[in-house]
Formats: C-alpha cells, structure tokens, sequence
C-alpha cells in the first residue's frame, strides 16, 4: 500500500483526492493537512466523505511528512509550492505539486508570475499523455486545468507541424475559481451568466505554449481567452486551429486517433464532447471538424477539471510513478446525466 | 462472476445500472435490451459509457434471459413488468423489478394505477433497511424514488408509535420524469423555477402508506406533494410530522441513530443534508430538528433519485440475495461538488 | 412628481427599486444612499443601470432626506431602521421601511427578534391586498418576502375560517439572502441542490401568523420550513392546509375569486404557478387542489421576491400612499421564459 | 395608435413581442396567428401574459392582415416567410420579417440556405445602429440573434479597416433554438453543460460576413463557431480579432466610443459585459481588451436573444419606420440580478 499525504486538503483538489483515493485500491491516505482546519474533521469541510474518513486536518510538517508518507500531493496556492518542495525532495518521498509553481521553465514562470522563482528546479510536467517519462520520476508538476484541455485538444496538429495559429476559447465551471466564495462565484451573479475574463493575460497560456513547442518550435502564434460557465465542474475548450494546409476532418481523424491510441483516458468521439459526459471521470473527450471552405479547423475538448484537470491526472501521475497501471482507482465512468 | 441482464436499458435507469455495474467486481453485464434500439451501441445512447462497454442493445426473449442471466433488473415502464416477470420466474433466474408493478399489494394497486393487475403475486419491497428478509429473496419489488426518501425519512418516528400526522414536501430533480423531452423538462421552462404537480394526487403517497403502516397500522393521516427543481439528479423530501408527544431534537436522535446504525448506506447528520453531497452515490443522509414550541418535528432526506433512488438501490439488493457485502460496487462517496 | 430617496441602495431592494422607478412616471430618484459606497457611481453596482441613471451614492442624513424627498425607502438591515425611522417621521415626509423592524407588535418582535424594540410604534401592514387602510398612511412596513406569499396563499382560506392548520413549504431564490457572498450562495454549493435551514425557527412565521390572525383569530397551528433553490429570483410556496370540513377545488375557487377579484397583482389560476410567469413582476400567482380524500387543501403562491416580495410592493404601498393608481409603474409582464 | 399583427405568434420571439408591446404606449395588438393553436387563448401559451391580453390565437389570411394592420411582424420558420411576404407588401402594411428569409442577397441565400429564393426582393438589414436607412423602409429584415451581437462587437474594427482576420465565438441561451422541447434543451442534457455544435457550418456567418463586408469590403477571414449554455436567455459573443496593426485598448475604446456615441442601445462598458446586465433588456453591452504583445483585439458582446437578437430589434425598428423614437417601449433596465 502507498501512504499518501495531502498538504493542503481543505479546498476542492484536496478533497478530490481523497474522494478517488477512496477507490484506490493500492493507496491508504494518512495525513491530509490544513493549518487553518487543524484538529478539524476532514468530513465537517468535504461534508460527501462522511462515512469514509475519520481523518483530522494536521498541521503537518516536512519531516514528519517524509517519514509517514510514500508520496505527498501539493494542494496549496501558487507561490506556496515552491517553499515546501524543496523541503520534501531527496529522500524517498515522491512528490506531485498541483500548484503552478514548477510547471514553466524559470524565465517563462517570471514573465507569467511577475517574480524570481525561489526554486527553480527541473520537473516532469504531468501531462501523461504528453510525457511518457513521467513513469520514472519523483517529482511532478501536475498541469493547470485550461492547460490540459487545450494542449490535449492541439497536440496532434501540432505535432504534425500542421498549425499556423490557434486561439482556445475555454469555458469553465466555477470549481476552477475555488472553494472561498466571490463575487463571480454568488449565484445570483453566475447562474443564467456567461463572464469572459483576463481576455488576453492569462497566465495559463504560458503553459500551453511551451508544451505546444515541445511539439512544433516554430509555433508562436497561441491566444487564449478563459470564460467561467454556469456549471459546477468541467471545462470545455473551443480550439480555433488555422492550418498551414487546407484538411478534411478524416485528415484530422487520423491524426488524433494515431497520437492517443493507446491514451485510454483520452476518447476520440464521433461526435461532439458534453461536460456530462465526463463529469467526475478522468477522462478528456475530443471531436473537431474542418471548415471545408478554408485552412482551418475547429477542435472541441471536455474535461472535468477537479479531475483530469487536477486530482485525477495527478492520481494518474502517481500510478504510473509507482509503476502501477494508470487507470487504476480512476477507471469510473461519468456520473451522467 | 453474476451474469446480469437488464430488460429496457435505453433510459435513465438503465444507463445507470450500467455504469455502476462497470465498478461492481463480481458483475458482467451480459444484456442490456431495448427494441427501439436493437442492433444499436449502448453508448451511442449512455454516452459516458463510451470506453466502457462494447455492448449493443438486443431485442432478448424471457427465455434467453433465463438462459445466459443469472439476474434480471427489470427498468420498464409501469404495466410492463406484469406482463414479463411471470416469463422470467420459476428457475434460477433472479428478478429485481425497477417498475412500479410489484410494490403494492394488488388492492392498492388496483386504486392506485386504476385496472387490474394480471399477475397479483407477493414480491418483497426492496427498501433494504427497513426488510432485511430481502436477502433470501429471488424476486424483490425495487422502491420508488419518492418513496425512498420520503419512507427512510419518517420510519423512526413510526416505528417508535409518535407519528400523529405526516406532510412530504418532495423537491426532485428532472431525471425523476425520464430521459424523454418534454414541456416540463425543457431548459427554459425548468431552469430558474420550481414546478409544482399532481398537488394531493401523485401515486406514490400509496407505497409510503404501505411501508409506515407496516411499522404503525395505526397511521393514516399521510399526505405528499411532489414538486420538480432546477437539478439533473437527487431529491430532498422535507417530513412535516405531527407528533403525539412533544420531543426533542435529541430525542429524535436517538430514535434515527438506533434505527439506522448498522446500515451503511444511511448517514444521520448532524445538520442538514444536501443534494451535492450524496449526487451519485447510493446515500440516504437525514437531517432533522424538533420544533420548541409545538408537538413538531422537521425531518429533511435527500438521495440521489437514480442510485438510491433507483438502480443503486437495486443493486443493493442483488448483492444481498446473492449473500454478497451489501455495499459491494456501491460504496463510492458523492462527486461532490 | 414624487421626489424619493432610498436609504441603502447597495442590496438587492434597493437596485430594484431603482429599476423600477425609472420606468415610473411620477417618480423622481432624488437620493440612494450608502455609507461605505458614499461618491461612487450607482451603476457600478447595479451594472443594469448604466445609461439610466448618473446617481453617485451619498450618505445622507435624516434632515437632508426629510428635505429633498417627498418618500423614504428604507432598505436597510433589520434593526437599523428602528434607529432612523424616529428621526424621518414627524413631517411631510412619507416614509416605507421595507426592514422587519415595523411589521410586528412589540411583543411579538421581541419574541421573534430577541430584543426590545426601540422604537415601539404603530405601522401598518403594507400587504396591500389585506390592508385597505394603506392608502391613507404615512409610514408602511413593507412585509417579508416569505409573509407575502405565504398570506395571500392562505389568506381566502383563513378568512373563511376554514383553516384547522397550515404548513408552509417555500422554496426561495438565491437572491432572498441579499447580495453578500457566503457558502451557501457559492455556485458549487446550490447549484443542483436544494437546501433547507431553519426547519423550525424562522422569524418570519410571526408575521404570517399576525396577519392570518387578523383574519381568524383562533388560528394558532400555522408552521413554516423555508428552503433555498437554484434560482435568482422567486419564491415558491406549498401551503399545506388541513380544513375544519371538507371541501371541493371548485369551493375553493370560490374563496379566492371572490377575495382576490379586483386586486390586480394576485391571479387566481386554473393550472399551478411557476416562477418563471412571475419573474421580474409584481405578480402573486396562485393555484390549488383540494384532497379528493381528505379534509385538506394544498394551495402553491409564486412571487418574485425581489417585487412583490420586497420592492414592487413598496412602491405598489407607495402609489397608494399618494393616492395613485396601484399599478402605476408597475403594470410589467414577467420576463418569461 | 399602430395596429401590430403577429403572423407566428405561438413561439418565443411572438410571446416577446407581445410582453414588450404591453408597455409601448403607441401599439395595439389586433391580431396574433397561429394556425395550430387558432381559437386557444394566447394566455394559454405565454402564460406570463395573463391578466394583460384577452387575445386569442387566429388563422389570419395576408388581406385581413393588410386590412386591419398597419404593421405585421412576421415570426415564422425560415423559408415560410418568403411566401408570405409577397401578399402583404405593396399597400400601406409596413412589414418586420424576424425570419432569416430576406437577410442575405439571393445568391448568399441559395449558398447558405440550399434552395432558390422564391421572392428575390431586397430589404434593408434591420441592424439598427448600422442602418440609419431603417427609418424609411416599409420592409424590414430584421436580423438574427448571432449576427446582432457578433456584428456590432466587430464594427468599430470592420469600418477602421483594421480587422485582418476575425473568429466570433458564440455562447447562447436556449431560447435561442425554440420553444419546442429537444433532445438539446432538456433539461438533464443541458444545465451544467456546454454545447458546441455546427463548429464551421452555421449559416449565421453568411449574415456578419454582408454587414462586415459593407464597412470593410476587403474582409473575407471571418469564422464563427456557436454553442449553447445553460441559460434561459441571452449571447455572450467573444469576438478573437487579429488586427492589421497593433493596437492599444485606449485606441479600440476610441472607435468604439464613436461609433456608438449616439446608439442608445449600445453601452460600451469599462469592464466586460454579463449576460445579467442585459436580460430582458434591448442592450448590446461591449467590453474589450487589446492584446499588448500581439495585433490582436478580444471585443465581448452581450445581448438578450430574444430582445435585442429579435423581438426587441423589431420593435426598434418598427420605431423608426413609424417616425417614433427608437427607444419607445424599449427603455427599460434588465431585470438583474
């Protein structure tokens, strides 16, 4: 069995995690820390895990996490990772940050996050389906949650060098925004709303940017606009893809089917993906069609973000850490409608 | 390995079997029929089944589901079952019936559905926290939604003899009406409302009756209004009982701990339940207060319609009468949020 | 013209009376006051004003409002207003509290709110389909939200001395919990959940209980459970009523047709209420069924909590104060679907 | 006093005008038809009309309407409209064809739509704040609900000469594909979804292309790629513009600023516009942000599809044609929240 700790367990990843983890059959959860909840029950604050956990928040510090853990999960606040990996690595510990601190190189991190990195190591960013050499490592920065959807929406053209630009138009739940209620989050404000934001500055794009030119160096042209939806989970991404040469839709068929063939949490649909269909599940839904009239195509990806976009890709990350088959404790279908 | 077959699997409650099954170790699916769409992909219509299942919907006489099932769920519309149960009984075929046929004795169900039933035959009604005989049964009459909630919501308070009067106000979600379009079911008439029906008249008040009668025949005065909310799945059932003797909240507790401690799938809280955190899973929590002032108490349940409510609770009891872990392939917690 | 002010015009009541004033023909908005907002713009708040109104929040006193305004509006936090009302009255000024602190007698607040009134004065009730008398006032208690609906569903009812006992069941929007961020506001937490609190303790039961006491003074068994759904606005109301004697749906037709016949925001359906056909309108919609079996009779009330339930009604209190037609500015379609 | 027919009255665009005209002080609706429903109370459908309309729906033949109309709106299916349109122009009737019949000049029509145009006539585009002409036309084509808020997002732009390629990106309210249920708008398939569909074909990009072509004749790189979100009404259009040069936000604010001075109906907004700020209203809201490393402008666009995408834009029409203000019965705040 793998002892897992949860170093900030009291938002949705954190809670996410344990959530999968209870199905996990190879992972026992031994420490889920919050320093703020500390001494509190775990299930007062993730109230749908009553019954499962006994669990209290700790305050639990490096050491003690080295010694009781196999491997710790980084649920904190960008800007907060950074402070604690280093602390954490050397030893036995395997460690998976979902924090956005280690995922960019350290100038690319300046330019999106406006200051020095404090640690600036080299880590395996956890898109599975992107970095097979994830499976030999201890340390991983798991992707952000408009990062996935979208590189996984363009990898294949990109990879066949066949992309001239790309926006993503995403549009995700509220989850992404946290657990602390806002402003956007007050239903009133949400519901029956659609709010575009930080239309051009995103710091995510960054991410998309650089593991889109692990695929094809010469691809600057990548914009990227974020919208919050009135939907709890998931995250749909609308990639608007100018070709270089003009494509059918089974031209494009071929190329997605190719790269994940053998991806089995990335389904190649038919049709059209829907949030439902890959609520609470790991998986990444994709369709796409060409415009028959002009170098371009339009790919469409579905994720659940506390999941593929968070707490299930970095359980994914782990399983193959351990050598463990990836599906394992994720193989659950959507819970759709 | 239990070979399951399920009769009329192209709606809510079939899909659903489904994706639980995929998760339950000692279940395969070996049929799922549906004659509108025979020869079809099941998940061409589940769509999150999608990676799943490779099955197709057949067109299965009662004589090839004797053959190659071991149980049989039966997911048909009211007065169908009647006409197929009689087909499938009398071997070792196991039957559980996801239809209203069964769940009333034949007087109650002639005023109830307004004919004659055609195979008036005793089934045990499958609330298994409330008939543990469930476990020695081959044929068991699975509860409805309302009824669920609304029974598991007010059987202390009967049991103990206190109920004077009873009033459920039932909130449900629109799965409750099928996967079929309709008026009420239409995004713009549904979102942003709640929607009141069938005020004094709704069937199911007649399956409660049944059930707290068995445990207080001295109970009658039960009335129910069904109302449909802005939700995809769960019901909340607010109990307004009228007691003979004034209580306490813990009181109340204590009737609600006693009743419900050994069964798993029951969470008594502390406070008040939700539909977020038992969305998906197979959990009743119950949630009450005592009035101060009046011989009243408030007692709130909330299910998922679908699992508990459905094709959770029917796997339930086809894990007790194949003398499996009741929570086997159930024991998942809510994809909260 | 009618020259108002409204003190506290940051929540909810306050940007909706604003909006409805501007479609207002005799009405002037001359001042809305916030203390913490004081010298910004109205619309950068209620962005659905921009381009009607170039208003910047002020924080007036009582002398500056009794001089520039021929009404206050208060829309001010319960307890609040108890301190500012004195000081507004006495003159010319006319003065409509849409706060709790006048809709009860003394004793009764006490009871309800936990402290003695500071200012024990007499208002009337200003649920102008009960109230006649308004028209020749000077100082109105706007009622409750809840009290609204809940009265006018049950009102015909007690009038005729019918009611043996009453529960209400409502269901409000989100927005019945003004316009702050909490927990319970926070998308991921009501979305697709339906949440009761106060099971048996909510304030707002006196009110209906003083108000259907007026009506039948011998009615004591009235009991309230309030619920929030995901929706904006609105507030649904299941009245539960057992009656002394039987009756028939088309006796209680009678009742309400002949109560409600010239009052034009209340009306009496054929079919049920729903949220939607009242939204954004000084509408009370109402339908019924009796019990074919029992003594008993559920009547549903639908109101947009924001204007019958809170601002509509106020400046329906106001038209009459000011000897105008009810519906002046008022006489809106609900934006339905 | 304009006598307004409304040929198609029983769908979402007839119900809306008909809300609307109960509050323009110079319209009498005499007639609303629906041959299905004909004889039915149009109260029975729009059920928010009730207390408002004694109307009932009528089979009207094109000489009644010529003869007790003075202006007909025409809300019929496309391709329906074509036949109608003949038999009522020529005399005094001004006519509003809120079908997609007379949008294109024929040859775009036969391309987008599949078939000859049976009348080939011209109309003046109803696109207000681009057709000051509007106001001398006695027929109308009044636009649709995506080019409404695509074209006026890009305008500004188009006419400096400044777009080099541009994406429109659309998400609606589910109003916007009609009153009748489908698999789409039910609910379960719907709320906490996202829907893209017709990724590179819908044929509301044949109507931007003519108005966008009209200020900028050289533009030809136009895409547009709608989905649908869970929301009753409204279209939030993200418009992904790469410019010909780089500009600064302060640059775009400028074109904008001057374009719309005098449109009383567009608001340019220092922020970005919310699908709440215009419900029910006949706003288009426009907020912006210049990419400051790229040529490229993000413009999002916010209008209620059924005011300003139709009913509403009609009536402003029908303003202008009949020598009234544009703003007649259509000066009225969203009802937000």
């Amino acid at each position: 069995m793998i002892n897992a700790g949860i170093i900030g367990a009291s938002g949705y990843t954190g809670g996410e995690l344990m959530r999968l983890f209870l199905n996990h059959p190879e992972v026992n959860i031994v420490a889920a820390t919050s320093r703020k909840l500390a001494g509190k029950p775990v299930s007062g604050t993730h109230r749908h895990l009553k019954g499962f956990l006994d669990l209290k928040f700790q305050d639990l510090g490096p050491g003690e996490a080295r010694e009781s853990c196999d491997v710790a999960f980084l649920a904190v606040p960008h800007g907060a990772a950074m402070d604690i990996v280093p602390e954490l690595l050397g030893g036995d510990l395997k460690v998976i940050d979902l924090s956005a601190d280690y995922r960019l190189k350290p100038d690319a991190f300046k330019e999106a996050y406006g200051f020095e990195h404090r640690d600036p190591r080299d880590a395996v960013y956890g898109l599975v389906e992107l970095h097979p050499e994830v499976a030999e490592q201890s340390f991983i920065a798991n992707p952000g949650c408009y990062p996935t959807g979208a590189s996984l929406a363009a990898a294949p053209l990109a990879k066949a060098g066949m992309i001239s630009s790309v926006i993503f138009d995403s549009k995700s739940g509220v989850t992404g925004a946290g657990i602390a209620p806002t402003e956007t989050s007050h239903y009133p404000n949400m519901a029956e709303n659609v709010q575009a934001y930080k239309l051009t500055t995103h710091r995510h794009v960054a991410e998309f940017t650089q593991e889109l030119n692990r695929l094809d160096n010469s691809l600057t042209n990548i914009s990227f606009t974020p919208h919050v939806v009135p939907a709890i989970r998931g995250i749909l991404t609308t990639a608007h893809v100018f070709t270089k040469d003009k494509m059918s839709t089974d031209d494009v068929r071929t190329l997605y089917e190719d790269m994940y063939r053998n991806k089995p949490f990335v389904r190649v649909l038919d049709g059209l993906p829907s949030l439902g269909s890959v609520r609470g599940s790991n998986f990444c839904d994709i369709g796409f069609e060409a415009d028959k009239r002009n170098n371009r195509v339009v790919v469409v990806s579905a994720i659940d973000n506390l999941v593929k976009g968070a707490s299930g890709q970095a359980i994914q990350n782990m399983n193959l850490m351990f050598g463990l088959d990836e599906k394992l404790g994720l193989w659950n279908a959507a819970a759709a409608p």
